[in-house]
């Protein structure tokens, strides 16, 4: 399975190609992607989080069959790529993932009942890491930390152009450092955690502190906890909602003070936003790059660089994951 | 200047020996070592922060020298590795250390224009790591922290068995990530830093907070602010001293929980803790691994281990600075 394909076949519109699959615990997406990095076909489909497994991965295989049915004649699936929450690369499984009730799954071996070819998993952060390193904005470097922002706080993190694991697989949990040791409940068990305050949810939760303490009208009180999305509050904001611009300062001031902090721990050369409430914008990142300012070391200040992805959302991810069965393929070393 | 000598004149008593220097802001320690990595002799001599770095460097010479003449005849001294705050290793230098008066010097250069062998310069936190990975409790550990405890709280990260360096040699700054926004003001000109809490000036100024809010009476109302030592407080402690007692607690809190945010971040073995304030032992270690049990995530607790340097005091940077050297003689890439 190692070699490449001939140019031939590229030439008559088939091609070498691998599939990347980003996992999410809302929707999931599929990219047909070449050895260029080309993503030649996409779908989306929702992941129905009280399916079971088995149940998800034989829709999985319907999807990529489907898209495989669009391609041209003569192209090659060469391996799978996955990118999910919770995923442990080391052992080809999904463990425990806070948004489906899966338990522990060998996500692998599921995927190679459908399609006989190598599969390789790895943690969503990590693939979109991957994919901002060959074909976003951190192209080229090595030095570099992925933030991912949606349901929870996630990252990837790249030392001298390798991807920081840990000893057991789990490094790059920001989102559970302690911001305020008796701050918000978080899902962990523990109290305070940074994503319960810089996630989707913890704009939420800011957005309902402030809903008690301040007295503006908004439309956000007509807005029950459960109905409030980070889009609402970002379009809100928009429409210059006192409460939503004020929400989305105060959860980019936490990302500042974190990513300052990540600044003296890691000294990386930039920060890499990415997810669902990056479409937030400058109201989200203008607050970040601020605080950040004001709270990074001299030496950080006005050089390490906070970016947002400049990928399509999803699609990092998706790269990242068809890059991480490409490089298994060629027989570098994946974890 | 890379064969390691013969096995002859190391039975004569003779043998291929490096320098190893620690270079602190109150004292210098220097040790003659061979190349298992024991060390033959070593010296200690106070700093003086108000020499000039030339005047500093003819002193260490001396020292060197004296020390040379002492070693069996047929001896071959092969390199000088230096461990010292605020160094860079990659341009040589010492920038500006926070307690010498020096600016940016090239110590490298300095020293050898007294000895015309091979000299390398790290960290001290750094070369701490290295004498303890190769001699001290953190043998064959490949991802694993020192958290140095002194004057500040400087730290060195193996990553896979390699330095954490970060894209401008300063990752490791856990000294300057912020604990209290608001907090206590800090040299580095920002406020609330874990090293004005977590240091041993540290630990002085807790005792102070402690004496201005609480009644009890103790012999550390006796003593000024400048007088008062970490040494005193332990010492103290170990009498009993509830304001003692109590300031190691707060500091070995604030330690253990940021060992549970490390944690959650690089994901490491074990953390190891070094410098002056260790002294202290159960009084601030104990409260330390108490609070990092109840602060780690769950996957964290019960299995990280926080050890304690199994070396003399001074003597895990003296041998690593020894190794730094040592690899360089032998080709290993030094950064």
């Amino acid at each position: 399975m190692k070699d490449h394909g001939a140019g031939g076949t590229l030439e008559q519109g088939a091609a070498d190609l691998v599939v990347g699959v980003d996992l999410g615990g809302t929707n999931t997406s599929v990219g047909i992607v070449d050895d260029s990095g080309r993503e030649l076909l996409h779908s989306k489909f929702p992941t129905r989080p009280r399916e079971n497994a088995a149940e998800f991965v034989a829709r999985l295989a319907g999807v990529i069959h489907e898209l495989l049915r669009r391609l041209a004649p003569g192209s090659t699936l060469r391996g799978i790529g996955i990118a999910s929450p919770a995923a442990n690369g080391l052992r080809g499984t999904i463990e425990s993932p806070a948004n489906l009730g899966w338990g522990t799954v060998n996500i692998m071996e599921m995927v190679r009942q459908h399609f006989a070819i190598p599969v390789a998993i790895t943690n969503d952060a990590n693939a979109a890491l991957m994919g901002e390193q060959m074909f976003g904005v951190a192209r080229g470097m090595k030095n570099v930390i992925m933030i991912t922002l949606g349901t929870g706080l996630g990252a990837g993190i790249a030392v001298d152009g390798k991807l920081l694991q840990g000893e057991n697989g789990s490094a790059g949990e920001f989102g559970h450092m302690t911001l305020e040791p008796q701050g918000r409940a978080c899902g962990c068990g523990r109290r305070g955690c940074v994503e319960t305050y810089v996630s989707a949810p913890g704009v939420r939760r800011t957005v309902h502190e402030l809903l008690a303490n301040r007295l503006e009208e908004s439309p956000l009180r007509s807005v029950s906890f459960n109905d409030l999305s980070a889009e609402t509050v970002s379009r809100l904001a928009g429409d210059g909602d006192p409460i939503a611009l004020e929400a989305l300062t105060i959860t980019g001031m936490h990302l500042g003070r974190l990513v300052a902090n990540l600044a003296a721990a890691f000294d990386p050369e930039a920060v890499v936003l990415y997810g669902g409430l990056v479409n937030a914008g400058d109201f989200l990142v203008g607050p970040a790059r601020r605080a950040f300012e004001q709270n990074a070391m001299q030496a950080h200040r006005g050089k390490l660089r906070i970016l947002v992805s400049s990928l399509n959302n999803g699609e990092a991810a998706v790269l990242g994951a068809g890059c991480l069965v490409r490089d298994l393929l060629a027989g570098v070393e994946v974890t």
